[in-house]
This record gives C-alpha cells, structure tokens and sequence, in this order.
C-alpha cells in the first residue's frame, strides 16, 4: 500500500496549442481585453511571425508596444514598461518572446495595476494583476503556463523568482510555427530547458502522482525530440515536440517548483553568461549521480525513456552541446553560498548541505 | 510525421487530493465567500463523515443547508434550492455527495445569481455563477472538475446536460475516506461511471495528446482497483485509487465530452432505473466491439491495461456486476432516437448512424 501524499494542482490558463492557434482563435484578445500593452524582446517575436499573427487578430484595434526587454530582465525595465501601461491606461497585455518576454510581463501586469516598486515583489503579497495572453517564441521556458516570473536582481547578484496565482496568463496561445525560425544552438539550449523542467520536477520531493504524470508525459515528447537534438537539425515534427515538452515542464513545475540544477544554474547565467537552459544541464553529471543514489527507479526511468543505456551517455549528449567554464574554489563557494538561499534546495531529494553543493560546482565543469 | 491536432485544456479548478484534506485546508472556506448554502443529498454527506468536517471547517459561521437532493436531480428540485439561496443572500456553495449533489450545485450557483429558469439552463448563455467547492462523497461522477451539469428533465424523457466554464468549482476537495462507508454495490457502479469517462474520452474524435494523458493515468489507476471490483472488498488503497481515477475522469471528459456510451445510456437510466454507472458499462460489448473496428491500437491498450487477455473477458468483469434487461424491438427504436439527438454520438469514431445505435440496444442486453 503506498496511499499518496496530498496532491494539489491548480493551472487556471486556456491553454491553446497547435499550428495557427493565434490566427484560429482571435476570439480570445476581445476575450480579454480592449487595450492591450504587448510586451516583446527586440527581435524575436517579428522574426517569428507571431508579432504579425498577434497585429492581424487584433484586427485594427489599438495597441501600445514595449519591444525592449532583454535577455534576463532586470526589476528596472518591468517597472518601466509598467509606468507605459499606466500612463496609458491598458487593461492587458499580451506577451510575444521567450521566458525573458513572458516573465517580465508577469511582473509589468502586476506593477501596471499597484503602487508597488519592482523589489517589492520579491517580499510583497500580490492580490491582483492585468490578464496575460502569453505566445511563447521558443520552447524552454513554460512560462506561459506558470505562476512564476525570474528577474535579475543586480542587488542580489543573482536571479530571484517570485510566484502568485494572479500571474497565470489568462491565455497560453502555442504555436510551434514560431520556433521555426529559432537558430539550432537556441534551440538547444531552450529545449535543455524544458528537460531540466521536466527532470527537476519529476524529482522533486513536491511531485505527486500528478505531477509525475506531467513530467513523464513531457520527457516522452522531448525524447521524441532527441535525435534532432543530436543532428542539430529540427524539422516541423520536432519543433512540435519540444514547444508540447516545454509546455509539460512549465505545468509540471507549477506543481512542484524546480529543484538543485535550476538553483545552482542561476550563477552560471548571472556570472558566466551561460544561457539558462545550458546553465542548469552544465550540472547534469554531478545531479543524476546524487539523484541514482536517492531516487534509483526515476533515474533510470528518465535514461531509458531518453534513449541512453546509461547515465554516462546521457550526459555527454547534453553536456557535448555546451561551452563549459571550469570554476575554481573561490567560485565554488561564492556561487555555493548563493545557490542555498534558493528553496528549490529544499525541495531535492537527499538533504543537500553547502559541501555538496560546493562540490557540484567543482565536479561540473571537470567530470 | 503525425503533427497535433489542436490542444485546448481549461481546468481552473484549484484540486486538492487526499485524506483529511478538509481539515487540512480548512482556509478554502474562508477564501471563497462569507454564507455558503451546503448542497447535499438525503444521507451520504452526513454518512461519509463530510458533513461533519465542512461544519467543523466552517468553524462557527453561518451557513444554510438545502439536504433534499434525489438521485437524478430534477429542474424543479435546483429551482427550490436556488429560491433558498436568493432568500438568504448566499455567496457561494457547497457541495457535498455524488454526481447529483455536485450537478445540482453547479444549476444552483447559476440560477442562484440570475433570473434565469431552471429549463433556461439548457438554450441560455451562461454569464455568471455562485463559485462552488465540490466535495464528492463517490468516487465516479468527476463532477468536481468539470464544467459540466446534468439534470433530468420529465418533458423530454431524458437527462440533459449543460456545460459553462462559470460552473466549474473553485475547489474541489477529494477526501478518499469519504467513500469508506459506501456500500460495495453503489462503489461498483460509481466506479463503472469513472471507467466509463476514462475509456469515451480516450476514443472521443475531440481527444488529443494532452486528454488521452489524463484517460490513460485514469485507466492505469482504475485498473489498480480491478481485483478490489472483482472481489467486491475495498480498502483504503483501492478506495484511493478509484478516487484518483474518477477525478482523472473527470478532468478528461472536461477536455472532450462523453461518446455513444453515455449517449446510450440515459434512456437505461431514465426507464429502467439503472444506476448510472452501469447504464452506461451496460453498453460496454457492442461499443468495444465498435472500437475494435475502428480504434484497434486504443482497444487494445484499454484491455491490456485493465489485466484482460481479450475484449470478451474485459467485458465478462463489467457485465457480471448488473443486472442487465433485454430491451424489445419498440424500446430500442424509442431509445435510439433518444440518443441521436445527443453530441456526445458525433464524438464518437467510426460514424454511427441511427441504425448502428438501435443495434447496440439490442445486443447490449444479449451478447
């Protein structure tokens, strides 16, 4: 008898997904809303063609556009974006990019419709928010499907997370369609995001049955995804599978959060400019040798599913794809110290302590 | 190259499972309105042991009791309890017991805030609804995560059913325990109704990658609970499993609608009495054999899963447990018709006609 432990699942966004979703479902901007702010990065969602889907759905009616949030975003430019919103009075936002795009609408759709600064929502109970329609331009991030914004905090040296149920998009408009024109390596690197997503959920000491039914399901489809991977060439069928892999994990994390690799990866990106999906897999060797002694059956699970015969092969398959910095001792603590206030710690099988995280950072960029 | 079908997937239902998780959570309350009127049937609530924890929950607040709920609950009966709720000033409901409780509830919570007729229901758009927590006492219906509401209407000699996201529940809070005292026959045929959303929403034309996740974690729990069913003996594990299954049920038909089965079977329940459970299980040979045809792969991962060797002996399981009546030639023209009328028919594959529907009466009640 294993009777479950408490499950708790709550992911109120429509969720739409599949080629021409934007252009099929126009419906759902008058749905939401009259005057939207669209938040975008500064390429991404034009080359993609959902900036274009996004302007001929909203048929003429009028919009503001902020197009200038950056790779990693930091507090000062959502609350910029925010005072637009205010200053002209916009009752949703549409969200068109990568994490970077949606997490900092996350955060601009609550600052737009509150008196509070930007730290404050690292510390601060948030009770509302403008809806998000959020349209993912690369699969990796789930983000469109999370209660969760990642900002940098320069303060802070690193990257803080904050969540609420008020920030689930109101909307999660899939298009895989838009990934097409995505360069291989970012395809890469995002798609490593989503698997450690999915990894790290499934690990999670949070994860239930339910949540395990989600991680499985995506590590399904992202294995379906591995040979193109490994060629580095991604025709329609694999960019499907990784935009639905990548929607799995943000569900899946919604359940349970994230656990070591997203907490010990923060630094690579922060300090090393690793991009987020290479900065947490550039820990995959040290965390599934931790995670085969604590949670065996899963581990295994995770390696034939992928394909590999052993925990070896898998690694190389993702750590083959990333520059990888050896740090020395200085960093490893540094970083170490930084990586335990992170509760996604808490949240990993195997009761971490700073010595262990200290050592994956040593045995990262050496095994 | 298979490429999706389009995904949607709306569930903004905040699900807690497991034991105790009314006492547990007894903040859900609180966060949902201020007077609730508890929806129950004549006995199951008190007998399960909900009744008493919601009161306790509740902890001293006012709330008013509308305990007349009949098995296949009647517009009239959800006019009366809305009658109730106008009087008193309401802010939201309660629902505790099995499908009828939960599908009455959702009626109340729209009539309670409209001025909108019982039949109204069934032709008017749906604008608004009390919020709801949805506490089954059964584990069957699923009626606590979907948007879905079925009542029995005398001017139409059948059940019909109305859909809108308004009456989804805010909560649904799955106590496993709150079935413990179920009596073996009523835990069978409820079981059966779970079965029965797990297996049409796995066929359903409307079912997609995401859905069949939700059918196929169902089926898998379901058939966990196959040797409890067989020997009619439940304990807390199986009790548990059939639980989980009918939620995952639930959350799958939300996704796509019912088929023929249930098409077929509201006539069993509205003439014969049947419970509803096993009307529809009653169908289970013809309709498998139907499948066969024309999903064979779904058929048979159905069978398999379930521990079957074959379509006869998967069938035998269902059909040993109900009293089945022999339908004559008048009765099945009558039904046939009846079910026609019902969408969930085109949901299903293989394109049934009326002739294909009035045979399935005939040989449900002989093969």
């Amino acid at each position: 008898m294993y009777l479950q432990m408490e499950i708790k699942s709550y992911i109120p966004v429509k969720i739409i997904f599949g080629k021409g979703c934007v252009f099929n479902n126009k419906e759902v901007f008058k749905d939401t809303g009259h005057f939207p702010l669209i938040i975008t990065g500064r390429s991404g969602a034009k080359k993609s063609g959902a900036f274009d889907d996004v302007i001929n759905a909203l048929a003429g009616g009028p919009y503001i556009l902020y197009d200038r949030i950056e790779e990693n975003p930091k507090v000062s430019a959502v609350e910029d974006a925010a005072m637009m919103s205010k200053k002209f009075n916009c009752d949703y936002i549409i969200a068109i990019g990568g994490g970077s795009a949606l997490d900092a609408a996350k955060a601009i759709a609550v600052l737009a419709v509150t008196n509070m600064s930007g730290m404050d929502l690292f510390s601060k109970k948030i009770g509302k928010a403008l809806p998000i329609i959020a349209i993912p331009t690369t699969s990796g991030t789930g983000s469109e499907v999370t209660p969760y914004s990642i900002l940098t905090v320069d303060e802070w040296q690193t990257k803080k997370s904050f969540a609420s149920e008020y920030i689930f998009p109101k909307y999660a408009l899939l298009d895989p369609k838009y990934t097409y024109s995505l360069p291989a390596d970012y395809t890469i690197s995002t798609a490593f995001d989503a698997a450690s997503h999915l990894f790290e959920s499934y690990f999670s000491l949070k994860s239930t049955n339910l949540s395990q039914m989600y991680s499985i399901e995506g590590i399904h489809s992202f294995a379906k995804a591995v040979n193109a991977l490994q060629i580095k060439q991604f025709d329609e069928q694999s960019r499907n599978d990784l935009m639905y892999a990548s929607m799995l994990g943000g569900i899946a994390i919604s359940h349970t959060g994230t656990t070591a690799m997203h907490a010990l990866g923060y630094s690579m990106t922060y300090f090393h400019k690793m991009p987020h999906g290479f900065s947490n897999l550039y820990f995959v060797k040290p965390y599934f040798q931790h995670m085969m002694k604590h949670e065996k059956d899963k581990t295994k699970l995770i390696i034939k599913e992928l394909g590999f015969s052993d925990i070896d092969t898998m690694c190389d398959f993702f750590l083959e794809k990333m520059e990888r910095p050896v740090l020395n001792q200085e960093q490893c603590v540094k970083y170490g110290a930084i990586a335990m206030i992170q509760s996604s710690i808490k949240a990993t099988p195997g009761n971490l302590e700073t010595e262990d995280i200290v050592r994956m950072y040593k045995e990262a960029g050496s095994l």
